[in-house]
Formats: C-alpha cells, sequence, structure tokens
C-alpha cells in the first residue's frame, strides 16, 4: 500500500474528536459549530428534495450554483467571474485534493507554510512532489520573504497559501499578499489559495484574495467552502475558482474524484449564497461567542494569541507559564477537565516545531464557551 | 499542470448529457433513472435534517451506516463484516479514487479489463502506476486467462475488476471469479472490485463478490454505491469494503479527498440498506423497463448483445447491418433521431478497439422508452 498513507497517522481533527465522544468532553478541538446551519438553508434542501432533480446534477456544478458562486464574489470582494471560473465540489477538501493533484507532477516541490492544515502535504507527497516547509514567525506567525526566498528552488512549481490562517486566526496583510504575488510571478508559481475562512473575519474588514494582486489571475487556485461560511460542516459543498482554461483541467480532475455533489445541498447553497444577511447573522453571533471565550481566556490569566478570523483562538502556554509542552497540555485537558483542543504542532513539519500552542474553537453557543471556561479554570 | 489530466477529453457522460440537453434529446447515455430515488429515502434524509446533527459525521462515515453496510452483505450475499471493513465514501467514484491512491505507487502496473469505466486509467495514471489494459472477448465479453497471464509481470501489483460490468451488462461466471482469485493469490496481487451494480441484476441470481473467493479476503477492496442501489445518482454515498487493516490504509486516502460525507443522506442509505423490500420494487421496476428496450429493440431488428445486469442493454451495429462506427452512430443519433447513447469505444484503450457497440440506458419509464425505440425505428 501507498507509503503516503501507511506512515500516516488519522487526522488530528479526527482523533481529538474521538475522544471527546468517548470521554464525554466538551469539544473545542474539530471546528464546527454545534448550531445547525441557517433553518433558510435547511429548508431550501428540503424543498429541493421535490422540486429538483435528485439524480447526476451537471459534473462541474450546478450552473445556477456556479453563477451564484461568482455573483457572491463579485459582491464580497469584487472579483469578477463567471460560471467558467468555478467548479463545484464535495467540499473544499476535494477540492484541495484537486488542485494539488492537477498541479503537481512527480520531481516538483511545492512551498508550504507552517503551521498548515494537515491535508496539504500528504497529497503533494501522493502526487508525486515534495512539501517545503517555511515557517512562519511566531507569535504573529508572520511571511518572512528571506526565508521563502531561500526556500525556492528550479523545482518550485506551487505554493499553497492559507488565509486567513488554521489554525492561528491571522490574516495576510497587503504588503504579504503583494510579496507572495511577486514571487509566484517572478518564479512561475502556481498558487493553490486556501481561502475556506474569507467569510469569518472578526476585523470588520473584508477578505482580499491573492487572486486579486497583479499577475495571479492566470496562476492562482482560488479554494472557498460553503460549510464555512454557513457553519454547515457536514453538507460538503465546497468549489475551485480559476481562469477557465485552469478550471477546465481542474475539472477533468474533479471528474475522477467525486464526479459531482448533492444538487440539493447545491440549491441550497445558491439561495444562501444569495442573500448577504445570512453569513452577516452568522458573524454576528460567532462574534459574541468568540468574544466570550477570549474574555474568559483573558480573566483566567491565559494568554492567547492575536487571531482576526477563523473559529480559533490559540492560547500560548509558554506566556501563560504552563511548562508542558502542546500535545501533553491537549491530551490532559481534554482526560482530566473535559475540554477537547487541538495542539498546533499537530499541524507542523519541518524544524523549529513551536510545542506551546493549543488551538480552541470557538463558534459554540455562549454557555458551552462558559462551561469550558469553568473546567479550564477549576483543572488549573 | 498535470499531463494526466491535461491530455484527457471530458467523460463520454457528461459529454453526451450535455448534448442530450442541448438538443434536448432523450437520454439513454449517462445511467441514471428519470424517476427519484425511494420516497422512504428522501423521507429518511429529510427527517434527518431537523432530527440529526448536519456538522462533520465521523470521517470514516456514520458508525449506523457503517453497520448498515455490513449487515447488508451478510444478508444480501452472505459476507461476514462489521463496521471495521467499512468506509463511507462520497459516491463510488470517489472509493475507486480512494482505492487506487491506497494502493498503486509509482512504477507499479494494475491490470485493467478493456471495456473499462474511464475513471480507472486516469486515476492509475495520476497515482504513478501504469494501466495494462487486457481486451475482454465480445460478443459475450469474456475473460481470456491466457491473456490476462500474458501480461502480468513482476511489477503487476493490482487488478480493477468491475463485476457486473459496465457497458456491457455481462456477469463474471464462477470459474472467472476462480480464475481471477488464483491469478490474484499467485502474483499476490489486490483485487480492486467495483461491484457497484451487484443489487441490479436481472438473472434471479445472487451477486457473487471476488471477496469471497478463497484467499482474497485480505486482497481485496470491494466498492458499492447507495447510487446504483437505490437509483439515487446525485445522492453520492457510496463505500469502500475491505479487511480492516486495509481499511484502516483507505480511511488515510479517504480523509484527505474528501474527509467525510453529508449525514443526513448517510442516515437515510442507513434505513434503506434495512429494508430489503426496496431494492427489490426497484428491480421490478427496471426490470419492466429493460424489457421494454429489450423487446422494441427486437422487434426493430437491432441485434442486441447478451446483458444480465446494470443498467444497461448494447447494440451490435455491425450484426445489426449498420456500417457505421459507434461513434458516428452515437452523435447522429443524438442529432438526428434525438437519443443519446454512449459509444463503447470511448470505454477502451489498448488494442483491438470495438467500434461496433453502442450503450443504452434502460432505467427510465416505459413511456421514454418507447418514445426511445420509435425516434429509433422512425430514423433508422
Ligand atoms: C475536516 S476536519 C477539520 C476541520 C477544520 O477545518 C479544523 O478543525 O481545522
Ligand atoms: C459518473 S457519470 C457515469 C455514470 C455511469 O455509471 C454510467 O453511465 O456508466
Amino acid at each position: 500500500l501507498s507509503p503516503v498513507y501507511t506512515g500516516l497517522p488519522l487526522t488530528v481533527f479526527e482523533h481529538m474528536s474521538g475522544l471527546a465522544r468517548q470521554l464525554g468532553a466538551i469539544n473545542l478541538g474539530q471546528g464546527f459549530p454545534d448550531d445547525p446551519p441557517p433553518q433558510a438553508l435547511s429548508d431550501a434542501a428540503i424543498r429541493a428534495f421535490s422540486t429538483r432533480s435528485q439524480q447526476y446534477p451537471p459534473m462541474a456544478g450546478l450552473p445556477e450554483l456556479r453563477d451564484g458562486v461568482a455573483a457572491f464574489y463579485q459582491r464580497e470582494q469584487g472579483l469578477a467571474l463567471t460560471r467558467d471560473n468555478v467548479i463545484i465540489t464535495s467540499g473544499a477538501t476535494e477540492a484541495v485534493a484537486c488542485a494539488i493533484l492537477a498541479v503537481v507532477s512527480p520531481g516538483d516541490e511545492v512551498l508550504l507554510f507552517a503551521p498548515a492544515y494537515d491535508a496539504y502535504a500528504p497529497m503533494v507527497r501522493r502526487a508525486g512532489g515534495t512539501p517545503v516547509f517555511v515557517p512562519l514567525q511566531p507569535p504573529l506567525w508572520q511571511y518572512d520573504e528571506a526565508r521563502i526566498r531561500a526556500a525556492i528552488t528550479p523545482r518550485t512549481r506551487a505554493m499553497i497559501v492559507n488565509d486567513p490562517l488554521n489554525p492561528a486566526g491571522t490574516v495576510a496583510s497587503a504588503d504579504d499578499l503583494a510579496m507572495l504575488a511577486r514571487l509566484a510571478c517572478e518564479h512561475d508559481l502556481v498558487a493553490i489559495c486556501d481561502e475556506v475562512w474569507e467569510m469569518v473575519r472578526f476585523d470588520e474588514q473584508g477578505h482580499r484574495s491573492l487572486l486579486a494582486e497583479p499577475g495571479m489571475e492566470a496562476r492562482t487556485i482560488k479554494i472557498g467552502s460553503a460549510g464555512k461560511i454557513f457553519g454547515a460542516t457536514g453538507w460538503k459543498v465546497g468549489w475551485l475558482i480559476g481562469a477557465p482554461e485552469m478550471a477546465a483541467v481542474l475539472a477533468k480532475a474533479h471528474q475522477f474524484l467525486t464526479f459531482t455533489t448533492p444538487p440539493m445541498l447545491q440549491w441550497a447553497v445558491a439561495e444562501g449564497l444569495a442573500d448577504p444577511a445570512i453569513p452577516r447573522a452568522l458573524i454576528e453571533r460567532w462574534s459574541a461567542s468568540r468574544l466570550a471565550l477570549l474574555n474568559g481566556l483573558f480573566e483566567a490569566d491565559f494568554a492567547v494569541t492575536a487571531s482576526a478570523a477563523t473559529w480559533f483562538a490559540c492560547i500560548d502556554l509558554a506566556a501563560t507559564g504552563i511548562a508542558m509542552d502542546d500535545a501533553t497540555f491537549a491530551d490532559r485537558l481534554v482526560r482530566e477537565a473535559g475540554v477537547a483542543t487541538i495542539p498546533v504542532s499537530a499541524l507542523w513539519e519541518g524544524a523549529d516545531t513551536p510545542t506551546h500552542v493549543v488551538r480552541l474553537c470557538h463558534c459554540k453557543p455562549i454557555a458551552t464557551i462558559e462551561d469550558a471556561l469553568a473546567r479550564l479554570t477549576r483543572w488549573r
């Protein structure tokens, strides 16, 4: 069997969720809301069971949803797209796999930034490529142009940029985006941009995609997720955005990965994307939960690293005066305090692994956040 | 971009369905029923929107569905399985991709039998392997042991066996299964068994899986599809079956392909699998449509090749006295007669491509079949 997989552990998310279920812990590990998705979306999906075909939709997605994704990005980010730029996938995980399999050939090197979502490196390896990790600099997880330049070789084919960044919750600055675009153009790299957190921002700033930087239009694959936008992680509807020539090749990878995505969920996502009030209402709810967690951690004297986006906040164990590595802390916390978290070292490959950061998911009911805070304080 | 994809056409299914939509033709090309899935399944899915979590289910699938798949195979095929043998996927296409990526490493050769479903070879290539095609012998598409033996080399790692066979509709004989198992054991091959048509049989015989042959338990990956069992092609719920050690590795490939599958659809499929009356009722309906097509073709003097399973029947153009290759016939038929079909040469790679067979999908309302037959006869 492929050594790419035989050597792998289960994802840390699955591992921690399994432990949380087994131990009855509050699960602030894997990122998902406890609330159901907006009722309007469930209603639309349920309606589609009786009003729409339940057989294969077109392989690249329902034209109505592809149009809807294009219109959504026009409205939210000022991007000029049409349906020819959009391929619907069975979640952003499929979109990541699809992009990597379409772009990376044996012998290629791919720049990844650590910490990195754990799906990237194994798929790069399975595509025959070599992941080259460039560490981001804690505590603010900044891009370091010199280190990136030093990592680029003639075999570098692509970079995978996750912005906003999971697990850190940070957002690339305008300067960072310009720098990454410059490097991509100089070295003729494809940028695979995992921007699934684009709508989950608490800094009142609209998301700016690397795709919008000069020179990036033809070399960028942008990935989005209805699961994150609508708090519907089980729906598994995502998409790939690229220039039409790029999208046509991505479609050919997609056709042999899942072929298509359930149409009732596609119809519902199209309805949801057309209504700007829906993501706004979610951000308000998630913002309140986030503040409850941040305030509670502050009051309990935990040092929290800056985070402006995503469903996550991170505790800096070292700065808090906890002399335990993150894996030990997370394991003891779930067993002894009944709170599951994610040790950030599990999302790190390469040198200088930081072992002093754990990630907590805050898109939960405030009562759950308060219960978790009480357990944390009691345990400490 | 990866040459595996840049060189590929769109799937013939997507191409013909697109033409059918565009031209308003009756679509007997891509295999899907026009009827919705059984109401009991839609009702169960709709119910799950309000009674079950819509967030990430466990990565390997809901335990209830994994148990349900195991119990289904015990009941239908006498296989002794537990949930540890079952990984739920986002359709059988994902299951095929997952199996190939988990099994095939660069340099491996993989035996494929032509005609072959068009997802296999590109995924083998994308995994770094070389597909080695062994033609099945028309008109009965029989396995030829000598040709298979001649194709096996020290680099052969796996065989992909599609039984019942799409597009032919044929079923491997007990002797064929024993022979394939013997070869797999002798040469230490993994058998990837695409058995999505296992329940769509019109020969009153229960399906026998290659997995049940002596020596195959640890080396077989069996693929199934709720879309085919329940006539729900848009639902995209499938599964992989393997020995627990194999399933554990497949899970690691799956976690980075789609991670998981919508839970409302998983709950509904679990309900459907528990009720033997549901697939039985579908087979009765599909059997009537099949007979309508076969009788109509017979009356109109089309030579039809023997087919005992799947949603498909094939016309033998040569035996019918039509001196046109299948691609030309299919293209003219959709444009001039308004009936979309699949030219079987599109599912063939390697030597001796037969160009005298077109596939028609018969799982349609009888009125649709009759309309298509009338168009065919008029056109001819
Ligand atoms: C696919 S499970 C992981 C979900 C997620 O985005 C996270 O928790 O980081
Ligand atoms: C995924 S589209 C093809 C569907 C099918 O199984 C067929 O028509 O053969």
